[in-house]
């Protein structure tokens, strides 16, 4: 069985399918225009705290501009041991660790070691859209099993995932805390999803890069607390979120300590290892940075409840106060076409949001907004969203003239 | 078809198999030594220059720590564009290129976009060992098509490649200038082959990051100098070896202008960019880095110097001038077992070099030995490898005893 190519490609159609995510196709036009209010990433507009930039620029007053282990310094592999150990109680062996050059290519790692072509992988839905493309890049199918927004919040019936596994079935793909929904998994949830995947030996995948981002404890339930060195298991986590530092492109991954994967071999394939001296910022934020971590989160904590104020009870928008991560994502009464909302939105107020239809099919009556930025820019940003679905989708509901919440985004 | 897998694995049978690479399996108990003289890995002892630093570290005064676009700084991928037409006369437009994380990177995409399982690559041999690592990730089958040392040094024969080709090879990969052997494919060469990958739609990925270590001219030919832009054709390259910037991870691809590939997405999927502040680095290395490039050539054209002198005519050695890159690749007479050469070498005389074996099928009698280094150790170094296979291989060539290539290494 070969590739499916066009007759005139050189290229895997697969390849040439997949589609650049909504988030881009709304704002590539817009990217660098000040006039907007940028909702639409996943970063704040906070720079990387000073001691960690000077950790990288003393790294290269030192010339460490060489070649390392392809795992990462053994240092930064060692800090990372020893946040976890630290975070979670545990006892982990370094030689599970692996700092790939961002946590997307952790992702990438670990879904390319578990599939090819003929496989298939099921991922939680609502999710990131590059994770899908991930998945489709190493050519196995892809089934989604999508979260729900009830009473409650967001839930995921852990029955409606095994029932969509299938004999082919090799990796599980999930995200707590979740972009874009806010969902924590629970410690319960997670060893039922463990024991699940240890029983077929399909791979689970579990992203973890916010999980600093919560809000009624310091740190989300990891799949590392419920599960033994040897479980089918790869966590991704990385320092982009919880330490402000997007642009260093800089990932960790703990997989599992007997597997017969060559993780090095498998890293020098990838990008043959992080830069260098962004690994020494790294090491700087794990052993000083757990005060930058408490600052973001509590400006973060602010910002949702910004956004709780703007949203919450307005009868056109549908809106759970998330428990992690720093997105909402409400669903908008009477909205069938996220992305041309998005367009529109972006052009007739100058806000950016993500379209919902791009974290996978069934959201497409939902916006994800970042609330990481800072709070004069989020608050006038929200103003103009509630006025714009008002103006829009007033006529659904007679009674959403003059909505509580659109003054109080104001306050 | 699914992957291959055992049944105690959660992972693929494919990428368990994948071996260590022969230089790390060699060096990995001594990485650090001071006692070894490393002459194993693919660079030099030059710190990344000053400017370069300097510029990676105004960026980050400047608080460049954000996500950018994920191909790259747009004043990063003019620069590329900018500095490739001034080398070739070419009129290359900024939307053909990519600034993947690692010119690495840049091959695993590549290759990706092209195979799948059920598909065949050809890989031109011998190779630097990750190339074949990346090919079998992809779960694509994978042809060798050796050069060959004749008396006028390594060469390709084109017909022994086109004969390898079957009806699904879907890419070839050909890295000129050549790690190991400094081979410099001609121009009329790269003419013929990228003729056959037109005619058969093969993706044809060339690996030019030596592009600059050449040593009669001021650089290697091209593939960009003969195709059309809208060629099978997908030029790797990077900073690490020209101006000495291996630990950035920093790479470019050209890709074809047409192709429906969406590179934007795909980058996405895999590193989401490289290291932001690392890209100004590169900005000033283009810009202002060629006395770098000059700088380095002459520093290896005269390490080339030292190991002809002490190579050259040795009755145990046989050993080619290389036009390009900064390796010897001698062939030992005698020699059969390249890694426990290169092990006891390491044991006995302290000196670090690659077996050959981990190049390809068919190189067990050579090893590779970087002569990027500083000369006073590369002369030591060269001494210790002549003494140490004259010891082991003297009774094989009974003229061998006193040898003056031995004694040049000593100039």
């Amino acid at each position: 069985m070969q590739a499916e190519r066009a007759m005139t490609s050189a290229f895997r159609q697969e390849i040439e399918r997949i589609e650049q995510n909504g988030i881009t196709k709304v704002a590539f036009s817009r990217f660098d225009d000040p006039n907007v209010i940028p909702l639409w990433f996943g970063e704040g507009d906070t720079v990387t705290r000073d001691f960690i930039r000077e950790a990288a620029k003393a790294a290269l007053d030192d010339g460490h501009t060489f070649y390392v282990h392809t795992r990462g310094l053994p240092e930064l592999r060692s800090a990372v041991a020893r946040y976890l150990d630290g975070l979670y109680g545990l006892d982990i062996h370094p030689d599970r660790i692996t700092v790939p050059g961002a946590a997307m290519l952790g992702v990438t790692m670990a879904a390319q070691t578990a599939l090819g072509r003929g496989d298939h992988a099921l991922v939680v839905n609502p999710a990131w859209p590059n994770i899908e493309a991930v998945f489709r890049v190493t050519g196995a199918e892809i089934g989604h099993v999508r979260q729900h927004l009830g009473p409650r919040g967001w839930q995921l019936d852990l029955e409606e995932l095994f029932a969509a596994a299938r004999p082919n079935t090799r990796a599980v793909y999930v995200n707590s805390p979740c972009n874009p929904t806010g969902w924590v998994m629970a410690r319960e949830e997670q060893r039922r999803l463990l024991a699940f995947c240890r029983e077929r030996n399909i791979l689970l995948i579990s992203d973890e890069v916010y999980h600093r981002t919560v809000f009624d404890t310091n740190c989300a339930p990891s799949f590392l607390e419920v599960a033994g060195e040897n479980d089918p298991l790869v966590v991704v986590n990385g320092f982009s979120k919880a330490w402000a530092m997007t642009g260093w492109r800089l990932g960790w991954m703990v997989t599992p300590r007997s597997s017969r994967v060559p993780w090095s071999a498998l890293s020098e394939c990838f990008n043959t290892g992080a830069t260098v001296f962004a690994q020494y910022g790294g090491i700087a934020a794990l052993e000083r940075g757990e005060c930058v971590v408490r600052q973001l989160r509590e400006q973060y904590r602010a910002g949702r409840a910004i956004v709780d104020a703007a949203l919450a009870g307005h009868e056109l928008i549908q809106h759970h106060s998330p428990d992690g991560a720093f997105y909402a994502f409400p669903r908008i009464r009477g909205l069938e076409d996220s992305l041309a909302f998005a367009q529109d939105l972006l052009r007739e107020e100058d806000v950016g949001l993500a379209p919902g239809y791009t974290f996978g099919p069934g959201f497409d009556s939902h916006v994800r907004l970042c609330f990481a930025r800072s709070h004069e820019k989020l608050i006038e940003g929200l103003k103009r969203l509630v006025r714009f679905v008002e103006r829009r989708f007033a006529h659904t509901s007679p009674g959403a003239r003059t909505p509580p919440a659109a003054r109080r985004a104001r306050a």
